[in-house]
């Protein structure tokens, strides 16, 4: 561990947080609604931290790839701290646990909220929330595309094997030119939405908070009823939309915008993930036909939003599932566990692994068959490494082991088992609402305290994809 | 495919049925009940078919393995089909559909029933159903020990690598021999727990009802409140004892006979069921404690017996743990997925499995701080075997996928979600009670025609280890 340089670069990411937290100034002027303060210190107090960390901590020494879980997870961590800043020194949201949650629920992109008032934050609180989400997203387009592969963590490998075409046209591996290619769809789909969202007759200020939270997959809302209270079907469909956009591998709008619409369509996870929300959708109104729903077109526009919500991990509402009947709620908490694709800022433990699981399964099968047949699992036409299969198979293991023992901390601080089970999957695959005490029309407050306290370790764990933030309680990653 | 010959020895499997059906006759003429003609009927049904079966399928071919999947899975089905005829011809059940949900749920040792009133039942039936548990158990052991090791299904391999010492002490490696042995420890078991019982005060046929349902860790009482009913501290101590052995691998017991107890320690899958059992006990007494037990031993006597019975998959019930804290319910859902040791009767994913995924996790994450470092995955002192290892990652992700799409089934047939998911880990898990409608109070009766065959599927499933059945599905497995 080179302990001083990580530490460094810890200081300069507070730096460019500092910078950002100035952003929702404007915001604060024009609605002059009393938290320029609050921003303005929050803003200072990370920059003597910044500072201090950027100019004392100093090392000759290289970085090793072991920094890398270092820097990755206490990033998140420290900005989930000092971005909380705001809300505690306006007196926002009075807790400093409560402020935590909020903002590591923003960082994450989960979108779990403690607010039970979400309309009567200042404005310009309400955006540096959304912009959580959506710093968050761009955190996790660069970090799982461009840094987790370094390190190891799955992800890149399997979009490298994906990606077809010589190798002058993929992706420039350096961090920086992959951030600035990524970064410009990642805006670029943000202000078609704004615009969007804008003709449907939505503020710029709420379009702006909106397409924040529905490219980082976050699910924030500027409203106590979440998207439902546009009460608009065009609002809903451009929503769902861009939320299902949100999920897919942004590697794959890069090239989509260089006119390979084509990429799509030869992206096996993508095909599924595509299936996945058509069945999803059309299953769901199936149950809801009749039950809930008499109009096709209401049935549609619903199911299709919570659908894409949930599966993409955004979490903003339109309806109540908990009033839908029992086997769409039991779709929705089955994709929960499915997430976003790999590259996407959905959460989740994503398309690609859920499908290179089901084929590891198949091909146990057919071995008892076919005892001395040589099958690979393939992911597209490529063969899958076979370190990154027995990465995905540890991971799914370590995945549910964690939901179990999360959600068994839950029941124990005294939750019911529907609430203990779904917080917990609703934190860890960063989608924000789930069923019970924590449903679509509930919020996080109620929990106890060191329920929030597993509830934050269950979006970073999920966030930065388990083995990121597990390594570190190795004993082994500390030593020299 | 040689279906001649498979027929065959199903036929021969029918005529030890039509014998083991003569069994509970010296009870009906004992206490009187009515139920002679029923199960002469069925003997002679069964004797009839097996004799056809026997007589007109014969084939010069040899046995090939992909039969032994054949004959495993359809010894399986024919003996549930074949095993429900006395309660179809007495009555008792008069429903076939319920009759062979009982009868499947027997066979597995399950232990889920459908039954309202048991004690209504003719004696000698409620014996018959009590051996139906017993004979599988029976089954169940040559199964996991001898037949699915043949097949290259998960079990045997595990074991050969644990059990130490030279080749020649290790157990014959021939079905037959394996067997003789096997159940000489089964039996002597059987007949121990029936002395004990009686020495409490139960009468020889509720003892040997009892210990039948023990040793094969199924669960079918002769009682509407199960062990519950005779309300005796010592009772419950001993079928506590006993449901525990059960879920121990068979040839360590056989090992203990022989004078090597020391292979109880030396067997690391037996450290971590009694490690797990310990700890479960003790985490559901520290949450038990004041809240529903004020008493010491009372809470020691209620939670030791429900952890056994769960862990072991058993399904016994002396307290109602629907009335348990919330954290002490979650504790026993988890336990239902983990289930005995591999080579005992229990159900569940096993002891042995749940171990090596937890190390393969962790191997995977030990990769990412030492990339170049090479560290086998081992059980005990043996190294795991790379297709073992495959095997069973590819089991879980089955055994969770089958969890999920069969909990969606019940959700669908209008079941709530604590119900559906809970019925389906009690069938599949090869368990009984869940939770919901299908409380430890509660039984199977009320579930929809649809539901009962989703769970008789589920059952088979999880008793023959998934791979056994699923590769019948497969087009190629048919093809000559």
């Amino acid at each position: 561990m080179n302990i001083r340089l990580t530490l460094r670069i810890l200081g300069a990411l507070l730096l460019f947080l500092s910078a950002a937290l100035l952003l929702p100034i404007p915001f604060s002027l024009y609605y002059n609604d009393g938290a320029l303060p609050a921003l303005l210190l929050a803003s200072g107090v990370t920059l003597a931290v910044g500072l201090a960390l950027f100019y004392f901590c100093r090392s000759q020494r290289e970085l090793s790839l072991r920094d890398g879980f270092a820097i990755v997870t206490f990033g998140w961590v420290i900005y989930s701290l000092f971005g909380a800043l705001p809300f505690i020194f306006s007196g926002a949201i009075p807790s400093s646990l409560d402020a935590c949650f909020e903002t590591m629920s923003g960082f994450t992109t989960t979108g779990a909220t403690i607010l039970v008032q979400v309309e009567s934050l200042p404005k310009s609180l309400l955006l540096w929330r959304a912009l959580t989400h959506w710093l968050g997203g761009m955190g996790i387009i660069v970090m799982s595309l461009a840094i987790l592969p370094m390190l190891g963590v799955g992800g890149m490998q399997l979009f490298r094997a994906e990606v077809p075409g010589p190798t002058a046209d993929r992706l420039k591996p350096r961090i920086q030119d992959t951030a600035k290619l990524l970064w410009g769809v990642y805006v670029l789909l943000t202000s078609a939405e704004v615009v969007l969202l804008m003709f449907g007759g939505m503020s710029f200020f709420d379009a702006l908070c909106h397409a924040f939270a529905t490219l980082a997959t976050g699910g924030f809302s500027t409203r106590n009823a979440s998207v439902g209270a546009y009460n608009s079907a065009y609002i809903d469909g451009v929503i769902t939309l861009f939320m299902f956009l949100a999920g897919v591998n942004f590697s794959l709008h890069y090239q989509a915008l260089r006119g390979r619409l084509g990429e799509f369509w030869r992206n096996e996870e993508f095909r599924v993930y595509l299936g996945v929300t058509l069945f999803a959708t059309l299953a769901v109104m199936w149950f809801n036909h009749g039950t809930v729903y008499s109009s096709l077109f209401d049935n549609l526009r619903y199911s299709s939003f919570q659908v894409s919500s949930i599966l993409t991990t955004t979490g903003f509402g339109t309806a109540d599932y908990e009033l839908w009947p029992v086997a769409s709620q039991y779709l929705l908490v089955f994709l929960m566990f499915i997430g976003g694709c790999a590259g996407s800022t959905g959460g989740g433990i994503k398309v690609a692994r859920m499908l290179l699981l089901f084929k590891h399964a198949h091909v146990q099968l057919f071995r008892l068959i076919h005892p001395r047949a040589v099958r690979l699992v393939k992911l597209g036409t490529m063969p899958v490494n076979h370190d990154v299969m027995q990465s995905i198979l540890g991971f799914f293991a370590l995945y549910m082991g964690i939901f179990v023992f999360a959600s068994f901390l839950m029941a124990a601080s005294g939750q019911d088992l529907v609430t203990a089970g779904t917080s917990v999957i609703a934190t860890l695959g960063n989608i924000g609402p789930g069923l019970g005490m924590v449903g679509p029309t509930d919020h996080y407050g109620h929990v106890a305290p060191f329920g929030k306290g597993v509830l934050i370790v269950c979006m970073l764990l999920g966030r930065l994809e388990l083995f990121t933030v597990l390594v570190l309680i190795f004993p082994t990653f500390w030593r020299k």
